[in-house]
């Protein structure tokens, strides 16, 4: 009785189960990065590599290059359904409407597709390169990279038997609710979901999303996931990333050391008059936070906030606090995120630190939404998490380089990091492991 | 799209979520007594009650009598079906074939009925007596006790929302799953599931059922859960209880002090002959355990083991062990069950403590299909297993009497008890709280 016989038809019909289902199913800041794209450098070529930074995880021993490509190309064939160009252009975001202007809004709805890419698998390893447009590039950051994670994810799982799944799940909710149950006691929280690009799979992001949604109230401020905040009603959150300053100053590393170095200027100038004074978060840690701050026009201490990203997020926050206090600006009204592989208990660490200085929040990342490390249900190392990372390699041809605030994060040529590490006067130091 | 609308529309029609649905929802013991019974004691009355010993806890303030009324008579309504019949004449139990006689299964499936009862609220407990027939009074014991028990969890669970529902059985899964890789170690282990009558819920004891299945292999021996047992293909474990030997003392407590001290041997006596020299467990704690082996015929020695159920499981062992050695049998061909208040750390620790000595295997009870501490999100107790017991309290008008080895589980008049402890030799001694 009761059985739903065209659903068990329907699900012994499946060819693929496909892991990103919408293109809204990406970080709000791609959006965002990509209107200014768009706009701003319509005829930008570039290239950028999706790969695996823990090397001692060989991944293509899990994931295979056939499956991966399937993945792929179906997001490829995805287009921006009519409801979620409507909800972009109607819906408020950071109190702002039309933040995402109509003429681009017509383009994405019509004209935006996603580049070509090559899979390469090297050393146990998979690579994927992508070339194409700059607008026709971004986007593929996040799918790649949410895709390659739950790959892994899946892989780890066909190993285990229905008992086994269940309890992985069961020590992974158990897991989750000990950090809330931490979270839920901390007056004055604030954070969001920045974890999409390294998350378990789609389906516990959400469950992670909707757990915090239920047990935070309003601590829980939005969500990165685009395609999840349109789902759940819920804020979405991020403004931009490095690749901006990265391509900005790749185009200028053509001309004087000068322009190089202002180039991490001129990209906030940019970004400002692109959206009309709006969303103004900085990211100053591209090529060196210290020099950053010390060398800013007066103008970039009227911004909003600044996110921490590769910094120790104390010893960051102290500094923006004293930088502000030093361009006479009251911190008490500035926003600090960090967004570097945190976790509950630093997530609160940081908070009770900076708690009435400064209106710290946090981008709660992989550890939110991939933390299954010790939920294997017979303890093996499987979904540990690894530090899958997408970068922008070269702007018109020429290589781009990050420094970063941590050398292990450095990206680039090495006789480029070397000339950038001069120009920015930017030496190496305090390399720290990364986890995630 | 597959929306299943019958089954929608079905869900909403439930008049009664009914917790126990079949008659064959009890344990094994019961039917093996049932049977025992009926050819026996045909026309014998008996009184029992269904009641909280942990007095700390008001039940009557979470459980309301006419809802416990209501899943009552949902038992009395049911019958044995055709199927379950079929299944208790032509399976083997314990390598027995037709442990059921043809005669006492006929009356089963076309006469047997369950007997009238009353609740009674009183200084917030709901206390359930049932009177009439001892064969149709007997098997209300692990109805009443699982209802009651369920009716308590259910009402614990409509106090969390659904995030809150998902997290408690995601801990409860973790504990589970922790005792299981502790279990799994131990080589030579062999347990069942004895947790029918203060299980959190039918559907998570069929789910540590499975758990355990799949987990353990042959170390699961199988359940006590007669359901269970017929549905999930597992050995179906138990024997009698102390309700026999507690009624044979009743009846014969109306002659002399021998007569009374007999009866638990005669009740022996008559179950051998009943069961044609199978099934020959001992549960020797009804009046004491000391008295009961010093006093024991020779044959009682040939019994295949013996279960503990109220004195410490290592002194009564060894005390089993050094009585069969006196009376020259060898203890490694016997059998010891224990089958009090276990959790996988004492079952492992008993089992280390007689591996090699006597063939040792544990009957896991409350601590495995109703252990929910520390498993609240939000921390309350309401999880808390309490001491849940149906007592039969009367024979043809004579009260009855237990002493059993830890004083708290003693039941009885206290005059009675007194002649109890004389006539047997069993002064209170080494009382123990009872959380389970």
């Amino acid at each position: 009785m009761n059985v739903n016989f065209a659903e068990r038809a329907h699900n012994h019909n499946w060819k693929l189960d496909p892991i990103v289902r919408s293109l809204l199913d990406t970080d709000f800041y791609k959006l965002l990065m990509l209107q200014f794209i768009w706009k701003n450098f319509p005829h930008t070529q570039v290239t950028s590599e999706t790969y695996n930074r823990t090397l001692s995880i060989r991944l293509a021993d899990r994931v295979s290059a056939s499956a991966l490509r399937e993945q792929m190309e179906h997001v490829r064939s995805l287009r921006f359904r009519r409801s979620e160009i409507v909800w972009l252009a109607g819906n408020t975001f950071y109190e702002t409407k039309q933040i995402f202007r109509p003429d681009f809004l017509h383009w994405l709805e019509h004209e935006f597709r996603l580049s070509d890419y090559a899979i390469e698998e090297a050393d146990g390893q998979l690579n994927i390169r992508f070339s194409g447009l700059w607008s026709e590039v971004t986007l593929w950051e996040i799918y790649s990279l949410a895709i390659v994670s739950e790959m892994k994810s899946r892989a780890a799982m066909a190993t285990l038997n229905e008992l086994e799944l269940d309890v992985l799940y069961a020590r992974a909710k158990t897991r989750l609710w000990d950090k809330i149950e931490l979270l839920r006691t901390v007056a004055g929280l604030q954070l969001s979901d920045f974890g999409t690009r390294r998350r378990h799979s789609f389906l516990w992001q959400e469950y992670c999303i909707q757990a915090l949604t239920t047990a935070l109230g309003p601590a829980f401020v939005g969500t990165s996931n685009t395609a999840l905040a349109f789902k759940h009603d819920l804020e979405a959150i991020g403004t931009n990333g490095h690749e901006l300053p990265m391509a900005m100053a790749a185009l200028a590393s053509q001309g004087s050391d000068e322009d190089l170095r202002n180039s991490q200027y001129r990209v906030l100038d940019l970004w400002r008059r692109s959206y009309e004074n709006e969303l103004l978060i900085l990211l100053p840690d591209t090529f060196g936070t210290t020099q950053f701050l010390n060398g800013a026009p007066a103008w970039v201490a009227t911004w909003t906030g600044e996110r921490i990203d590769s910094k120790d997020p104390f010893a960051a926050g102290d500094e923006y606090i004293a930088w502000l206090r030093s361009r006479g600006v009251n911190p008490a009204g500035k926003r600090l995120i960090a967004s570097d592989g945190l976790d509950a208990s630093t997530i609160v660490q940081i908070h009770n630190y900076f708690h009435g200085r400064i209106r710290f929040s946090a981008g709660w990342g992989t550890l939110l939404t991939n933390d299954f490390r010790g939920c294997h249900p017979r303890n093996e190392d499987s979904f540990e998490p690894i530090s899958l990372v997408c970068k922008l390699t070269s702007v018109d041809g020429i290589p781009t380089v990050k420094l970063s605030d941590n050398p292990s994060k450095s990206t680039g040529p090495a006789d480029l990091i070397a000339r950038y590490r001069r120009v920015f006067n930017s030496p190496a130091q305090n390399e720290t492991p990364v986890l995630v």
